[in-house]
C-alpha cells in the first residue's frame, strides 16, 4: 500500500454489506492508512454488518439516519470527538427509491414516495455538507464524494426516479462545491459508477442484462466495487486536489461509448433471430389465411 | 405569421405579466394559428394579469396549483372539454425558491423551503406530464417544453437553490421523454433560456450585472422573452417531430463561450482599477510605515 | 407551406442523389419560399444528379471542390451574381475519409487519408465561412448549418476516422460561430442526425444493424432526410436568430438514451442465445473429453 | 513519496524547461518510482533543456518529430531497449499553432499553418498510439494521457486554431481509447488543465488577464504545473485502471462555472467605470449640442 490517506481521517456512509462499494472503499481508506467512523441507518445498525466493518476495521460506527439534520450532526460532532478535531474526506454511497421497491412506474409516480427518494438519494448529501459546514468539520483541502450513475445523463428504462436523483445529487455537488471551494479550498465530486451488483443495485429491473450490456460496451469492462474504491482513494488523497465540481466517469469507457463490436454482435444475433421468427409469422400467417 | 400552429391546441403555464416569457408564447402560439388555454397559480389569478392575457387572446383561463395533482386533473379535463378532444403541446414556465425569497443561502438552507423548490419548479413538470398521460390528454406527435437556465450545468453564485431544481427538472424532460416518446411520439424538451428581465427572474441577486456579462459574453447578445417565444413556436411546430429528451440552449451562445473580447475588456478594465487600487494602497502603506 | 424562409437566399452543398439529406434540404428550402444555389464537387457534377435537382427546383448549379479555396471564391461571387446580392444561408453536408473507403481500420490509418478525411469534411466548413466572411457574402442575422453525427462525442466501432472529423467540424462550428455572431449576428450550429440511409452513410461497416439499434434504443424512433430537412428549415428561419454555437441532436431521442426496452429485448434475446449456445459447447466439450 | 508508480515505465513528451508541465511530470513520475524516457524536437534538442532534465533525472533523452512516424519508431524502438521491453504509459504534452505564432486570426486561417497545427498539437497523438500498439509496446492495464484545454468545448477569443486542435486531441483520445481498451485494457484520457503560465501558454493572446479571470471563476484558483503533475500520477498508476476515454477537468472547478462572485466583483467594478464613463460622455455631447 501507498500511504495515500496517512493522516486523513474521514466518514463513510453506505457501507451494509461486503458487496458495498461503501464497504470496499472503507477498507481501502484504512488500507491506505485513514482513520474513518463509519456510519448508516439505524436500521442496517440492527443488521449488523456496518457494524462488523467496524470491528473489523477497528473503528466506531455511528448510526445516523443521512436525512435527519439532528442525526447527522451528532454524527458529526462524534466524528469530531473521536478524531479530535476536524477530519478531512466524506463518502457519501446512498441511494433509495421507494417507487423503485414498491413497484410504481415512472408514469405512475407516487409523489410522497418521490420526496422519499430525493430527500434519501441527493437531499442527503446536501444536508451532510450543510450540516459539516456550520460545525467547522472539515479541515482545508479535504474531499468530498458521492457514488452516482450514468442514468443521470441518459435514460434507462427501469431506473425510474433514482435517474433524477442522481441528476440532483450531481448539481449539489457542483452547488455546495462553489461554497466550499471558495471557503475552504474543499473539493466535491462524484464519482459515475458502473452497474454494480450490490444489494442496492439488485433492486433495479433487469439489471444482469444490462450488467452484460455495460461489460460488452465498455472497453474496459464494468468497474467493479475494488476498481471504484481505488479510485475514490486517489480523490480523496492530496494528488487530486485541484478536481472539484466535476463528475467522474468511472466506467470502463461506456460513458463514452456509442456502439462496440462486441455488444453490437450479441446485439445482431437477437436480431437475426428475430427476422428468421418474423418471417416464419408471415408464413405461418400466409398458410392461415388460405 | 407562418400558420405554424394551425390547428395545434395547447396549454400555457406561467404567463404572469408581460414581461413573462410565457405571456409572449402565448401570444406568438395564437398569431401562428394555435388555440391555448391559460393557466396560471391561484395567486396569480387574483392578481389578474393572466386573465386580461386570456381576454386578449379571446380564450380561457383555469387556475390551477401545479403542484396539486388535483388542481392538475381538473385543468386538463376541463382544457380538453374547451378544446373538444385531445391537445397538443404543453409550455411549463414555472420556477420559485422559497430559500431565494427569504435570504436563505446555499450553505443554510430551510429544508421545507427546498422540497417547495423543488415541488415548484421541477416535480410539477413531472405532475403535469402524469396527469396528462393518465387522461391520455396529448395527441400523437405532441411537444412538450420547460424553460431552464444553464445554472443546472454551470454554478453562478446567488442562483441558489433554484439550480438544483432546474437540474432536475432537465431530468425529469429526459426521463418522460423516454416514455411520452415511446408510447405516443410526444416529445420533451426544455430550453435553457439567456438571463431574462422578468418577474421572477428579478429575485436573483445582482441579476443587473449578470445580464451585462450574459450580453458580453454571447456573440448574439442575450436572448430576450419574444426571441424565446419564436424559439418556442418551431418546437411546437411538425417541423421539430424528431428532437426529443434535449436541453436546447437559447441564449445568444453563451453557454459555449469560455470568454469575449468584450466581456474580457469590461473585466480587464476592473482589473486594472484594483492594480492601480492595490499599488497605492501600497504607497500608503509605505508612507504610513515611515 | 408556411412560407418560413420568404425572402431567403442560400447556398446547398451535397445533394447527390434523391437519399441525400441536402437534396431533402433544398427541397423544402425552395417549398418554404427561399432561392437558393445547389453545389457539389465537379465528380458529383458528371454524375448529373445535383443537376437534375437544379433543373427541378428551376435554380443554379455550380460545381465546386469544397475543399479548394479558389473554388469556393468562385462559387460565392456567382452566387451573389445569381441572388443579385448577399444571402442568409449555407448548408455544409459534406464527409468522406479515404481510409473508410480503402479499408484502413482506425489502428493502421493513412495519415494522407486522414488529413484528406479532416480537409474534406470538417476544414472545408471552415474554408466556406473563411471564404464568405472575407467577401462580406451573408447577411446580417444570416444561418449557416453542418450536419453532424453522434460519433463526435461517442465511439461507435468502425465509423473510424470520420468520428474525429465531426468532431473537428463541430469545434469548428462554435469557433467560427463566435467570430460570425460578434461581427454580423450570424449563427452557426451543426446537426447531429440520426444515422441515415444515405449513399455516404452506406459506406459505414454494419450500418444497416447500427440503423436497427439506433432504431430500437430512440424512442421517437430514427430521425430520416425529410425529419432532418424540416428541422433545418427552422434554423434557416427567423424564427430561432439567438440559437448559435450549438451542436443540435436530431435523433429521436438517441444520445439522450442509456437502453431502451425494445433495445434490450433484442440484446437479451442475443444473450440468451448465447448462453444456450455455451451451454451447449460445454456439453460437446464434456463428451469430446470423455 | 507514495511509490505509486514502482515498477512503472513510460515515455514523456514535451518537457522543454522548468515551466512546463512535462518537466513537473518527469520528475513526479521518477519520485513516485517510475523509469522513464524523456522525448521532444530535435529543435527542442538543440536548446538543450530536456536534457539537462535527462541528467538531472539520470534517465534517456531521445529526440523525435511527434509529426514523423519515422521519428517515433525510432522512439518506441529505442525506448523499449532502455526499458528492456514494453513501457507502461505515455504523456503527450505537445501543441503548437503557426497560425497563432504569424498572428493569422481565426477569420484569416493560413490552411497550410491550420494543418500544421492539427498535426503537431493532435495527429501527433494518433501516431504515437498507432506506432506504440503495432510495435506492441504498452503493456496490459498502461494508462496514455494528453494534455488538453477547455477551448475545446467553449470559444475563448485569441486561443484560435488551438481550440479545433484540441477537440480533435480528445476525439482521438476516445476513439484509439476504445481500441485499446479492448484489446489491451490500456486506458487513454485528456487532461483539461488550466491556464498554465508555460514557454507554449505564454504565445496566447492577453492570457494573463485571461489567467486572472479563470483564478477568480474557480472557487479552487486555478491548477499549476506541480498540481497537474500530481494528478496526472494518479492517472498512471493502477488505482485508476477503470477510467478511460475521458476527459477530466483538472481547473479547480473552472468548467462547472457559470460566475464567481469574485469574479462578478471585478466585472462589476468595470461595468461601473464604464458606465460613468458614459454618463460623461453623454453630459459632453449634450453640452457641444448646445
Amino acid at each position: 500500500m501507498n500511504n495515500l490517506l496517512k493522516g486523513k481521517k474521514g466518514i463513510i456512509f453506505g457501507a451494509l454489506n461486503e458487496k458495498s462499494i461503501a464497504w470496499k472503499i472503507a477498507e481501502q481508506a484504512v488500507a491506505q492508512g485513514a482513520q474513518i467512523v463509519l456510519t448508516n441507518t439505524p436500521m442496517a445498525a440492527r443488521m449488523g454488518g456496518t457494524q462488523d466493518l467496524a470491528k473489523e476495521l477497528n473503528t466506531l460506527f455511528i448510526p445516523a439516519d443521512a436525512t435527519s439534520v439532528e442525526d447527522l450532526e451528532n454524527l458529526v460532532e462524534k466524528s469530531m470527538e473521536f478524531f479530535g478535531g476536524k477530519f478531512d474526506f466524506i463518502l457519501h454511497s446512498i441511494g433509495m427509491s421507494p417507487n423503485v421497491r414498491k413497484g410504481r412506474t415512472y408514469d405512475d409516480l407516487d409523489y410522497n414516495f418521490l420526496q422519499k427518494t430525493l430527500d434519501v438519494s441527493a437531499i442527503s448529501f446536501h444536508k451532510v455538507m450543510q450540516v459539516a459546514r456550520k460545525k467547522d468539520a472539515i479541515n482545508d483541502w479535504g474531499s468530498i464524494v458521492a457514488l452516482s450513475y450514468v442514468a443521470a445523463q441518459r435514460t434507462l428504462y427501469g431506473y425510474n426516479d433514482m435517474a433524477d436523483a442522481k441528476a440532483l445529487l450531481e448539481s449539489i455537488a457542483r452547488s455546495f462545491g462553489y461554497i466550499l471551494g471558495r471557503e475552504k479550498k474543499i473539493r466535491v465530486n462524484t464519482v459515475s459508477q458502473s452497474p454494480t451488483a450490490t444489494t442496492a443495485g439488485s433492486g433495479v429491473m433487469g439489471l444482469d442484462h444490462l450488467m452484460d450490456f455495460a461489460e460488452r460496451m465498455s472497453p474496459l469492462g464494468n468497474a467493479d466495487a475494488l476498481d471504484c474504491a481505488n479510485y475514490v482513494i486517489t480523490l480523496f488523497s492530496d494528488l487530486t486536489r485541484k478536481v472539484t465540481m466535476q463528475n467522474l466517469f468511472h466506467d470502463g469507457g461506456f460513458a463514452s461509448m456509442g456502439m462496440s463490436r462486441r455488444a453490437m454482435k450479441l446485439y445482431s444475433k437477437g436480431l437475426d433471430e428475430l427476422v428468421q421468427a418474423e418471417e416464419s409469422n408471415i408464413d405461418f400467417k400466409d398458410v392461415s389465411q388460405k
